[in-house]
């Protein structure tokens, strides 16, 4: 049996996901397909619109065989340790190869891109450091950073997200002297900004527009029928959807109890920049307003929203710093599985030397952290439900039963 | 011009406390009275049902000379603090005398018995501690303390909350050497614990407890016009009084976010307690019921709301050490004032050696730390309302301009 790793959100899975996830079985000629997925909190430092479970709960009646949870201090993080997080939990859990989508399409190019880097690794991180303290961004400092190094017949462009997240897994599997191949699809059609609903492959965050300004007749077109219901039924059962907006007011009273000290402690806080956010956050009146007023071109809408979500979630420095450093993964939590995905884990038993979390039995080496950071995330909902979501934490993972 | 002294809390200013406000400067012969009065949080740790700005108005308009606020971590304290506190500052303020009601009714037994403690200091501590330890409440230790040191001939009940108090207001008195001479009245026909609003002198319980359950009717022979006028007001410019109920959502994100050493480390914290309030906190869906499981004999109702609003305020064991073992007061903070009151500081500012705060020109020195409880406190409000309500504390005290 052999299985291909996918690097995963599912905000919501629609079916550019589900092209995504059959493309990679195929051409990786997979029998099993494993994907790392972000828990509550996201990339950019968002809370997902549905709970983990509920978009697990997509994924693996879709057909993905085992749904993982990146814990919170890989998930929001900038693309390096984003990436850091994956791949090791991919690497452990033994996958044979990983699929990623990106901008550009070709594989050989990240890998070459790598090799040229790699070996002259000094000269471009001291180019890329000039670069960003002239002000260049992050992806444009890259860009001219490896141009130096005489790269410039490389073609990837570097402001593209998904190229730069291609780009760290591809670092993160030779690095670790992983045996895993990466492969890379080109992404089809919708740019990830897009706002419009055209055809029946459209943005994750199209999607969430459309459900959050109440258009769900738009979004049946661009998603599968489970995830419109899970959806729908999400928003019934639960009484709203996750977004920042209605998380503001809790941030907001939370920035304003903090001390500064406790402020500069938030991981991801930038010199100085606790004095801004107080100052802002008595204010703003809504989220957009709290964001408009603090950033700068310093101060990125992703890195804030991932400071608010360190601040929302009580994250703070040390805690991340203690973790990411760590030689081996704490565990890997399951959150669903087929069994195709059950028979993976049991055939690859004694390669998998990380614990692997599918049983209440067993406790959760994290789960008092995860424990805190799903209760930020739950904290809008009303209390009854928030207790229900917590206990599914200390159940077994779901399981699709063979049809 | 003579001062007298009354330590309030006015949650919300009602006939009864008219009646004592009168009867004081009558018994006392005083022209000015000045009162000290807690500021969003109160000594049982809750929040006051309206703001203190809101509370100091009602309270000049009604004759009250000169209202200052009593800090947050004397406020919400057991009685010895809360007493220390209050009498500090009207010693400061060159009060002449205090008037205090209490349950008893006579200021002898009261000044005897602090005279009997204060000689067998001591012994009393050690029967007191022996008593507390055999798992007698307080007020019944002390009652055992006061007869094993030949006490058994005063008559002062200390079940009753305002002779507790007022015997704690003695003592400062007399162990801070102060100039103040106490007067007590007896508290007229309603307890404590009444629900029933009767006829014209009604609990400020049984005040809110009617207003929560929207009987704004029956409240009105119970208390001033004004009281009323602006009470009614706020529900509507605020859109809600303020009461534990409503905080409950926010209390219990707080506690789910924060870790056992962070819970810890919340001033009243008492040893294991934090892993109880844990549990009970994901299982709590109010206020009421949380406390109801929290609960116990060693646990009681009032010493675990004050450690609530520490939750909620994110106040610290170290911050509250720090600040009431400071031998000088750091200011007094003037909430509002009529030409008398202003009058009385100007004849009193020599002799008055404690910074008083009557300007938005010279910045409070605590005012970061007051902030934060304030925030938490109108936290429950929309944002704009917020920052109007911050903004106060930034402005001159209310004026009652002389009729």
């Amino acid at each position: 049996m052999k299985a291909c790793g996918l690097i995963v959100e599912y905000n919501p899975y629609h079916n550019g996901h589900h092209y995504h996830f059959q493309q990679a079985k195929q051409i990786t000629d997979s029998d099993c397909v494993i994907a790392v997925m972000s828990g509550n909190f996201l990339q950019r430092g968002e809370p997902a619109i549905i709970d983990k479970f509920s978009r697990a709960k997509i994924a693996v009646e879709q057909g993905i065989d085992l749904i993982v949870e990146l814990p919170y201090y890989y998930a929001v993080q900038h693309s390096e340790l984003f990436a850091k997080g994956a791949i090791n939990i991919l690497d452990s859990l033994q996958v044979d190869s990983i699929c990623f989508g990106s901008e550009h399409g070709d594989i050989q190019d990240f890998t070459q891109m790598y090799q040229l880097i790699n070996t002259n690794q000094e000269e471009y991180d001291t180019y890329l450091k000039d670069a960003l303290k002239s002000g260049h961004s992050y992806p444009k400092a890259n860009e001219l950073a490896f141009i130096k190094i005489g790269g410039n017949t490389l073609s990837i462009d570097f402001t593209k997200p998904n190229n730069i997240l291609g780009f760290q897994y591809i670092k993160n599997i030779y690095d670790l002297h992983s045996k895993i191949e990466p492969y890379t699809i080109k992404r089809i059609k919708n740019d990830y900004h897009d706002k419009e609903i055209n055809d029946s492959i459209a943005s994750a965050t199209s999607i969430r527009k459309h459900l959050l300004h109440k258009k769900e007749e738009d979004i049946k077109k661009a998603v599968p029928n489970n995830t419109r219901e899970i959806i729908e039924n999400y928003q019934e059962k639960y009484g709203s959807w996750h977004e920042w907006g209605i998380y503001f007011p809790i941030l907001k009273y939370r920035i304003l109890t903090m001390s500064n000290e406790e402020l500069k402690a938030v991981h991801g806080m930038k010199e100085g920049l606790e004095n801004r956010i107080i100052e802002k956050a008595r204010e703003a009146s809504d989220f957009e307003e709290l964001m408009d007023l603090i950033k700068t071109k310093r101060y990125t809408w992703t890195s804030l929203q991932r400071i608010f979500a360190n601040i929302l979630t009580n994250t703070k420095k040390i805690t991340i710093e203690e973790l990411v450093n760590k030689e081996e993964l704490p565990g890997i939590r399951v959150l669903a599985m087929s069994s195709t995905g059950q028979q993976w884990l049991n055939q690859n038993k004694k390669q998998i030397k990380t614990c692997i979390y599918t049983s209440n039995k067993k406790p959760y080496p994290l789960q008092a952290l995860d424990d805190r950071i799903d209760h930020a995330y739950y904290s809008i909902l009303a209390p009854t439900i928030q207790q229900k979501l917590i206990n599914q934490s200390y159940q077994k993972p779901i399981f699709k039963t063979p049809e």
